[in-house]
């Protein structure tokens, strides 16, 4: 197991990588995902990326938590093998979880969040890449 | 490089550890930093930690974080391999810093801090290790 990405809310992908390229980081690539109204950069970093998400429309998931928190670390996200495992593991210790079944990720995986409640404050998503 | 740490807002560390030790990851260590006046628990993930910060006095830092932001991830490190090289590119570049040096961190790391306004609003740690 290992971090797969931080997920971070940007207003602007450009200016945010701006002392991340300074850093040595580089953007791999970037994709636009209109289910969630946002565009997502990708910065290798590690065996982990940094994972800039800025909003492409005032009602994106990502822009409400900007309107409340500001941009910042959204949310961090944790590479396993078998998604399902864990979330039966979990759900068998009565932990609450926003995705009771895992559901399509960027680029083929399957993933699922844990509630925030329950890793104190952390939006933790389990990610199984396909 | 490599993500080194995500530094999370606890209060309560036990409780906070629960989610993330049924996933398998285990509490290495525990230790006081009094300067900081929290409580601080290392999380092996592959090649980073998850650190849950718990506050030891109502002043403490990390207790002010979260009076203002509730419980959560509280800022992301990254392993360099010579934090004070890295500063002088940063302020060459006229990146607003926290540490415009190097400050002595947990385990005899030096560490400096970048302001959130320069990357996204994630409060950066630079790292590099003794």
């Amino acid at each position: 197991m290992h971090i797969d990405h931080i997920g971070v809310a940007v207003s602007d992908i450009e200016e945010a990588a701006r002392v991340y390229k300074l850093l040595g980081l580089e953007i791999k690539n970037i994709e636009e995902v209109p289910s969630q109204k946002v565009r997502v950069a990708m910065l290798p970093l590690g065996e982990s990326k940094v994972e800039l998400l800025e909003p492409l429309e005032p009602d994106s998931p990502i822009q409400k938590f900007m309107d409340k928190k500001g941009s910042g670390i959204h949310h961090l996200a944790v590479a396993v093998d078998d998604v399902q495992a864990e979330l039966e593991k979990l759900k068998k210790e009565g932990v609450r979880l926003i995705n009771e079944e895992p559901v399509p990720g960027a680029g083929g995986a399957l993933i699922a969040f844990v509630h925030p409640k329950e890793t104190g404050g952390v939006l933790l998503e389990l990610c199984q890449h396909a």
